[in-house]
């Protein structure tokens, strides 16, 4: 078997990194100990970085290419919801033992389709072993023009309240890939199902709303930990509000036919991660114009609420009364 | 025992780490998603990530402040090989569990002691719980007028080699760690002993020697593999070859007294890593220039060798015969 693996740092980054860094002359091809980057004159940098973990963020077997994808992916999303254009990342790949030739292909393969789906090239990194679980951190770089960047904690009240996409496919994803005979139960069809599984494993950046986000937004963030949880860091940040109303919240089918079979699956929509959509605050004077540039973008927008002066954030259902409280949003520290 | 662990993620960056990004305005105060850097007109980015790993890098029960030093010297290192000045980095940081409050008080107090010293400020970062060890991941960031990057693949036939400090002391510190009676096996003495185990624990990143090696070197590199491993991949990618002569080593006197017991140590001196001194290639006519910089700089250099056309790396012993090869340095994913 140990022709099949991978013996040597030197081959790793040579054989199936290398490539990806050809995009990029101040890669130097990854042979140099750093990488170099020449700003856009006028640009200024904006920088992130978010780790994932096997057992935490992906299962161990998982497709190598939809883990070399997430891992990306939850880093661009950042980049576009302040307005940033994505230019190079650096990723420190952790691994618990020298990887399979096949699995180091197929991780390097995912890792290039999604590279050229966010537009950005692989600059530099490390790579090591690990005593524990598979963990792939990436740093991603970049640009907007100088003093662009969309922020989080300028939200302003009054503001309304947008998200891109559609919310809770990742943890309907999730649980369906847990437990297999969750979709007959909540009535979800196969194309559903693959779909929600699909918005799980490979979230999609919003990368081509970063610039109407510029042009229009107030205050932007990505999704990460869930809508209530974020939504209340923004206002937090912003010393604001929010009232949202579930009854607008974008969903897709599988979402909605999870709601009906089991309508506290709602805390899932409001509450659970991963979705990796991009909620922004903006005048409503410049709703309409931002909707346009939106559908332009190829990028669905909804509003779902507005931005109040009250410092609370309110879910509100149908019948105008607020989600019970509970188990807020994802937080890698608060017992469970 | 709940309320001295930090049981939010809020908790952990507001306390703990804000304070750490106070210094850089970019940073936002830690409250955005990412980090939003201002590059100095003229000056070209380096970056570079490399994490350490409990149980690989440092030992679980380590001193938390020298873990932070350690996780931020190791890529401050690669900057000051690259003739960079440091700006700003950003973390990624897996913990284990809830981190005691104590425990993340000393790893930022730590973390803050190695900003000072090497003169760089938290931008930003992300912190997770992970099943495996704790495990930070940094990225670094620092600048050069643009073009002046010293690169690791531009040594040439003829040039001097040149290492700064003294190699080999951070393997018997962490030799000395791990056997409790070899100090005395050896003759070593108890301040010898401290110094080796320092080295081990807080490696010294060379940033001062940063504008010299930018002024004369023709190429550098960290030291983290071990010599003969990084300077067989400094003359690969340069296409030239080396000879380095073992009585020209710098040691420290725990070093010598520890080769003095036991000659065959001198591989752990050529062979080991964690060095994290820079070795430079640069024309002889530009050695006394160089080593007056260093000397004013106060980061002692000696010159270990020559580069040479014959695309070998010989280390030679005091009778002119090469060492025996073998291990020739640390690579995360050879077998051993």
């Amino acid at each position: 078997m140990s022709d099949t693996r991978i013996l040597s740092e030197d081959d790793l980054v040579g054989t199936f990194l290398a490539p990806l860094a050809a995009g990029f002359p101040g890669a130097l091809g990854l042979k140099d100990d750093c990488a170099l980057l020449a700003p856009t004159p006028g640009c200024e940098l904006v920088l992130k970085t978010d780790p994932i973990v096997g057992g935490v963020h992906f299962l161990a077997d998982d497709d190598p290419a939809d883990i070399a994808w997430k891992a990306l992916a939850v880093n661009v999303s950042d980049l576009a919801a302040k307005g940033a254009t994505p230019r190079i990342y650096l990723m420190a790949l952790s691994l618990p033992e020298a990887p399979e030739r096949d699995w180091m292909a197929r991780f390097a393969e995912g890792l290039g389709i999604a590279q050229r789906a966010f537009g950005i090239h692989l600059a530099g990194g490390d790579t090591d072993r690990t005593p524990g679980h598979l963990s792939i951190a990436i740093t991603v770089i970049g640009e907007v023009p100088a003093g662009r960047m969309v922020r989080r904690a300028t939200a302003a009240a009054g503001d309304a309240l947008y998200v891109s996409g559609t919310l809770g496919d990742a943890a309907l994803g999730l649980a369906l890939r847990l437990d297999s005979g969750l979709g007959a139960r909540l009535g979800i069809g196969v194309d559903e199902a693959a779909h929600a599984r699909g918005r799980y494993l490979r979230p999609e950046p919003r990368v081509a709303l970063a610039e109407a986000l510029r042009t229009h937004a107030r205050a932007a963030m990505d999704l990460s930990d869930g809508l209530m949880k974020d939504l209340g860091r923004m206002c937090r940040a912003s010393g604001v509000g929010a009232r949202v109303m579930v009854a607008d919240l974008p969903l897709s089918s599988a979402v909605r036919r999870a709601l009906a079979a089991e309508p506290a699956r709602i805390r899932d929509v409001v509450a659970a991660g991963d979705d990796y959509e991009i909620l922004a605050a903006l005048s409503p004077a410049a709703s309409t114009a931002f909707e346009a540039d939106a559908q332009r973008a190829g990028v669905a927008v909804t509003r779902i609420g507005e931005v109040t002066s009250a410092r609370e954030v309110h879910v509100l259902d149908a019948e105008g009364v607020p989600l019970p409280p509970g188990r807020t949003g994802w937080d890698h520290f608060q017992p469970r």
